[in-house]
């Protein structure tokens, strides 16, 4: 079983790396483009032995204790659904 | 309109910050754990003046020729459909 990690800074927090990329994008040409955020994205192999509510409240615990600082991140955790039967 | 750009390590390229985080969290006792990815998440804001099609291009373009390394990465694309119409 598969889980997916998306770890994104908050809202009100500053993320120059994305100022950065929006920066060079408009740059080299890129019209149309108004805001870049950067974020992190992890892909979690759950043991087959484990229930989708037991890997879901894994990968939750993993996500929020290693893959994310809560002070300034949110994260979100999907079960892939093709994977989960 | 927003748009999610999801970058990821082609399957045959080792992924040595993802076993390390694999390493890390079995280390502190996660179990049921089998495999850790890491990838790159963007979330890009496109000007509402282009169309869902051109939005889509446009973000194509950016993730192939600027947030990707198409030699070792692949990415994806997904258009906000909460946002699109």
């Amino acid at each position: 079983m598969k889980a997916r990690v998306y770890v994104t800074l908050k809202p009100s927090v500053l993320d120059p790396q994305g100022k950065a990329i929006h920066h060079a994008v408009e740059g080299i040409g890129y019209h149309g483009i108004t805001d870049v955020r950067q974020g992190k994205y992890f892909e979690v192999a759950v043991d087959g032995s484990l229930s989708p509510d037991e890997a879901r409240a894994e990968v939750e615990r993993i996500a929020r204790d290693v893959l994310s600082n809560p002070v300034i991140e949110d994260y979100r955790v999907e079960l892939d659904s093709s994977t989960e039967a």
